[in-house]
């Protein structure tokens, strides 16, 4: 199998077109009987009914047919790189969602704070669900901890949620999870799956060993808990790639942190849909490509609140005549998976995608939504091809071969 | 590529969900006149009708576009393990589908009674068809052949066929057929195309010399020839990859060795369609995942009778209630390849595919059949899959990627 960037390398062209890639999370849905309509399809969305009119629609597998994905291979699809190929552990997308720097040395951790019992037992694994405010101190606490050779960063992301990083060259990212995913035993102790992983796990072992003694006072959080244990895959970047200098207009951290891993620039997007189109606009002549980040689709569907989606998608419908007033060559709406309110979760049902540009062939399409998309110009297709017809429509890949 | 079982094993959830994959054999087919229906289409189903209201619909290619797969690889895709990885010899298929139970060791053949004349040539590649009981005696005059440090057995399969097995170690399994595929000319010598497949050749070549001596006097069945040499591959355990507990319901052996093949119990499916949905009913509570197998599709189409491929699919349809009743969280009916009646062969022609879940996302099918599966919300997809969606449809996968 010919790898995508080996042929986009070969075939990029210069071109002054722009791409917009706007990406409503977990835009998928599901009707709630049959016969129904979908979240998309319920929603009135007129701008993105006449976008649909000019452009050609189809749907995306996140990963392969029925495998729902987490957010970061979601998105990774989506930039065009194969989410089996590279696999991003969740203590790097943790580090990366509170804009950490990670380096080719680090290993990332996401902490819990948990409550230890008399026993050494774990009676709560998420240490009653501290507040921010106690858990940025117990953070400030854990960060004093020193351990020979090895840098030590703790930062808090929320609640009774940490992010650790250890920074020593040779330390391996293959060390199984301590959080033994049920109370009543005590946490496991850290366990590495080759040479430099053991080395981390030791000092992994060293640092819980001193957290506890910090730690020792402040139940309901007097532990940690650590989980995906990684280091950042090797990924080559998106403007190598594809020649495309590329920015991202994200809200929230952890998608800051998937376009950053793939070496986009990250602009202040601001708090709300509005602050990201004047982000865009004021950036417009600064890159070829953005990828514009809209959260809560896919939080309203986690919640199983199907009219709280609909009214959601409406609002992402509500920013597209500002993004048509910029004349991209492209503009892509998609999502990086579906998340039926029905279900409450991601799951692996085809994404609606959209394809507006001048070159694309028109389906006849009236609407923008599942129906609509599946029987649509683009096919059905994996997300990591996605990047390929967004290049192509904006006249970005030389042909290839004579 | 990522393997598509490393994916499962990781991703397998445990859940109390059943699935039931109803296998039409050569199920699709084609109409006998441009504008005309299909077999499916022409049948009278209405309880397939009505699941499809309620269902996904899609369609399978069993390998690759266009190619026509026999049993063996049209099942194992259904399975979910690439027929392209996973060969499976004819010899192999022939000993299962007698119950046989094949080791690691042992390499199968079928063999074919033939007739040769005083020039030793073969003057009737299937021995003027004798009947049953004159091959199985064949057969018991041929499992007396001993041939030193070799196990030897001998079993009779119907008519003129019969499976031969030899069980020694470093015994290899790619050894060509000995039938020339005409008359008028000696079988071919047994030739292998490695060191081990060597040896196997010199035990086939003894075998054959001692059964012309043991058959001299039993013309027209007064010799054999050998075709599909094969060893077992070794191939993943069904329940290990996808931690499930499955059964088969089949009537034909082929199909029964298909299933044991992935490890699959095998049930006992008694003889008519009635009796399989019976078998269902007893062992609903003792498994999670459930084969069953339907011939006639196929049979009716390699006859080339489009009438009775119809009348045989309204059989296939008649089953449809008692599974309804069984409530499975996931039905899937599908065929693990095209027969249509018109070519009077399996052929390569994309597989009608329907799935009904109740997190299944409507299409808006009001029938089942090679039309409405064309723009089916499955969309085309290559048969290694369909357990990927019969999986995730079940909430058996987790999340893949955080």
């Amino acid at each position: 199998m010919t790898d995508i960037h080996d042929l986009t390398r070969k075939l990029q062209r210069q071109s002054d077109s722009k791409i917009i890639m706007y990406v409503g999370d977990g835009l998928g849905g599901l009707p709630l009987e049959p016969g129904g309509k979908t979240e998309l399809e319920t929603a009135s969305t007129p701008h993105l009914d006449e976008l649909a009119k000019r452009s050609s629609l189809g749907r995306s597998i996140p990963v392969l047919p029925g495998i729902a994905p987490g957010s970061g291979p979601g998105h990774l699809g989506l930039f065009g790189y194969d989410p089996l190929k590279y696999d991003i552990g969740r203590g790097v997308l943790e580090a990366l969602g509170i804009d950490f720097d990670l380096g080719p040395n680090d290993v990332a951790i996401r902490g819990n704070f948990c409550t230890i019992d008399g026993d050494g037992n774990i009676s709560d694994r998420r240490a009653g669900r501290i507040g921010s405010d106690i858990g940025a101190k117990l953070c400030e606490k854990l960060d004093t901890i020193e351990i020979p050779g090895v840098e030590v960063f703790v930062h808090h992301v929320k609640e009774y949620r940490l992010v650790i990083v250890f920074r020593q060259e040779g330390l391996g990212g293959d060390v199984d999870d301590t959080d033994p995913q049920r109370t009543g035993v005590p946490p496991l102790a850290p366990h590495g799956n080759d040479e430099a992983s053991a080395k981390t796990a030791e000092v992994c072992a060293e640092f819980l060993r001193q957290a506890a003694e910090v730690l020792k006072d402040d139940a309901p959080a007097n532990l940690l808990t650590m989980r995906g244990i990684a280091k950042m895959p090797p990924i080559p970047r998106f403007e190598e790639v594809y020649g495309t200098k590329a920015a991202a207009i994200a809200v929230y951290p952890m998608y800051r942190g998937l376009a950053r891993l793939v070496g986009m620039d990250i602009l202040d997007a601001g708090q709300t849909l509005d602050d990201q189109m004047a982000c865009l606009e004021k950036h417009w002549n600064d890159y070829d490509f953005f990828f514009v980040h809209f959260k809560y689709t896919d939080s309203t569907g986690e919640d199983g609140n199907f009219d709280a989606k609909v009214q959601r998608t409406e609002e992402l419908d509500s920013a597209i005549p500002k993004m048509n007033a910029l004349k991209p060559d492209v503009l892509i709406v998609t999502g990086d998976h579906s998340t039926p309110a029905k279900m409450k979760a991601h799951s692996g049902h085809a994404v609606p995608t959209l394809l507006a540009s001048d070159i694309c062939r028109f389906d006849g399409s009236q609407t923008f939504g599942e129906s609509a998309c599946r029987v649509g110009e683009l096919g059905q297709f994996e997300a990591k091809y996605l990047m390929l017809y967004a290049l192509a429509h904006a006249g970005r890949l030389e042909k290839y071969g004579a």
